[in-house]
């Protein structure tokens, strides 16, 4: 049929893509020396600066693993060696050693592990336990996947019981804030811990359900928007931080809860996934001047106060091509393929570097690229080849289905 | 002669602009319930947010009152009424009661006064010590004045001696900077109290040396470069950070400078502030294919990871107005007008609005208006002011002996 030679084209173009996208971080950033790996490279793959990225670091393990583990063709020593490097690393370095934050991770480190910079946040802390539980699963390893649930435990203390942890401090104009990235990061891990494990599967039960349950309150105005930042009762908050819109963001939380609700077989919770965490970022967040995914935008449609707002980030279209592919992977509705085909053309004509490989980050309203960097503080080995991860399995299925 | 013409009509457009401009927060930004000012305003000077940030409170109150004091046709109870009012809710509010951070001031507040956010840093309080002295002196409050000098030095106290009160946490691979910001900063507040008071000055003259030697200490690359940051020993910083220039921050720090140096009648350092820290940024960061000032750059040409980096701040250009009209108002090289004249047609050209009057603050590169607000969290009552004011009281000077 055209649809199955169209996905075929797709899956091909994919595969290639992601195989460049490896190659890339597999030849610029591995730090021979120290271990771990360098963050920022230039779009020749050059090192800018050798500061290391705890999120990124964490990151990059998590996906050199989950590759090595699930895809046949990266099941090389090279990639798993690199995924150890990595976690040998963090294992070492990552823990803030001084004595105020104890038990925190640094958000940012020197080549040779010194810390930089630490977050009053949980997020450092929560890509480390990506990274030690997928690799754990590949080497057996009891005491990294011990590590990995205990780094768990710790971050869902500091959010469900006491945070002073993180140093935050109790301000009277700055009560706490149901912020989307806390739950959805949360049920991520879920899925991540609970995958081919029952027991930890029902340990984490409860909390996949607050998780979702805080995702939803973020639906505001009559089921119209979804909103980045919401009261903890899940009401909308004053100002630019209440009316806050990250169409990437939400339609990164559409898949987690898609995926979740498919698991669950919640078909409610598969229909909200789709009509509310993708048509509405989709409708609020698309460009039709420009085309391309806004990165913030403001629900009464005042000017956002984020100088970036208008720029087209890759992080979203990333996002925006697993969820629409898994929503259509799963209902076969034809207005969700097209959707994908929308966000693919641009994505494919805009980000990727035909020349030196992986994809440019950071282009204007316009669709010219500003910031020509392939990695920087914020992007890594990450949304780019999961999202290729993603969408290569989600067309397997997909042709699969067809063939048979 | 032609060039008293010029700039006579410069002078004419830049009265109206600051008319203008005061008009419109006199207009728009008085809270007239909770005192104090309201910061975030639409291009139409609706208020989009009840926010109300430190920094811009305090500036607020520092411009009124500068404006109060020495313009006649701003010598109206209702600006000096403004000022108290500013002054009254930040002696009210501004401090933290938090038991952390003792003596710090908030950097944001609730419109009733509440704290939302304190930052790390010196500067809550050093906008907090310009407002308070500036005011003072016109109301002669002694206690006013007293609590600026006890400020004052509460915040050389952090600067000089211990940091501890800022609560930023001592990391073995974040070693102190000298950030441009803050030896700037302190030198401008020098500047502010020791105005007419002999016995100040000399309270702080060590300081103001320290300050200056502080700023030279960025002059890299074998006196081609301003760097942002250096160590403390005026060596380059390793990576982007040490690599940063903002050149509209090295030409405040220019006209800094120089207004310091004239007063010590310093003929070398006079030099050294036109040719370093306004040539050098100006040819650095002036963008020759779409006219304007660049935010960020990297000095080895590479991409800077501020995604803001090739936009276009009203801020910097107004510093860079006042720094070579400053220069060539003492020198009256032509070469130094020739570059006023560049700057001033872009900024007058690309900022001002017409429609609602203010200005716009941030641009893409290629011009246009990206965020269209006139105030926001870092846009408030003070650098197109303080830019008209110091424009119009110069171009007096130069007319006035033009005249003679």
């Amino acid at each position: 049929t055209m649809t199955a030679a169209l996905l075929e084209q797709y899956r091909e173009r994919i595969r290639t893509e992601l195989d460049r996208v490896v190659d890339f971080w597999l030849k610029y950033s591995h730090d021979k020396e120290h271990g771990g790996f360098f963050n920022c490279l230039g779009k020749d793959g050059k090192v800018y600066d050798e500061l290391k990225y705890v999120w990124l670091q964490g990151r990059q393990v998590w996906m050199y693993s989950r590759l090595y583990r699930t895809v046949e063709r990266f099941h090389r020593p090279e990639i798993l060696d690199a995924a150890k490097s990595g976690a040998a690393f963090l294992q070492k370095f990552a823990r803030v050693q001084a004595s105020s934050g104890a038990g925190k991770c640094a958000f940012c480190l020197t080549r040779d592990g010194r810390a930089v910079k630490v977050q009053r946040t949980i997020f450092s802390e929560c890509f480390y336990v990506m990274a030690m539980d997928e690799l754990s699963r590949i080497t057996q390893d009891k005491e990294m996947q011990a590590d990995a649930e205990s780094m768990m435990d710790r971050l869902i203390f500091w959010v469900q019981t006491d945070s002073s942890d993180l140093s935050r401090p109790q301000l009277p104009g700055d009560p706490p804030v149901n912020s989307m990235a806390v739950p959805m990061m949360l049920l991520c891990l879920v899925d991540q811990l609970t995958e081919g494990r029952t027991d930890v599967a029902e340990k984490y039960k409860d909390l996949s359900g607050w998780c979702v349950e805080r995702i939803l309150q973020h639906i505001q105005r009559d089921g119209k928007a979804i909103l980045e930042n919401v009261t903890l009762t899940g009401k909308e908050l004053p100002g630019c931080q209440g009316r806050l819109q990250n169409p990437g963001h939400a339609l990164e939380a559409g898949w987690f809860l898609l995926q979740y609700a498919l698991k669950k077989e919640d078909v409610q919770l598969q229909k909200t996934a789709v009509d509310k965490f993708m048509e509405i970022p989709f409708h609020t967040g698309w460009d039709k001047q420009h085309g391309g995914l806004f990165y913030f935008l403001d629900v009464d449609g005042h000017c956002p106060t984020q100088l970036e707002w208008n720029m087209k980030l890759w992080w979203p279209h990333c996002e925006a091509l697993i969820a629409y592919l898994m929503a259509y992977s799963h209902s076969r509705a034809p207005l969700l393929l097209d959707r994908f085909k929308l966000i693919y053309d641009y994505t494919f004509s805009h980000f990727s570097d035909e020349e030196h490989g992986e994809w440019f980050g950071y282009l204007s309203r316009q669709g010219e690229v500003v910031l020509d960097f392939k990695g920087g503080p914020f992007k890594g080995f990450f949304h780019v080849p999961r999202c290729l991860y993603m969408c290569e399995k989600l067309l397997d299925g997909l042709l699969e289905r067809q063939d048979s």
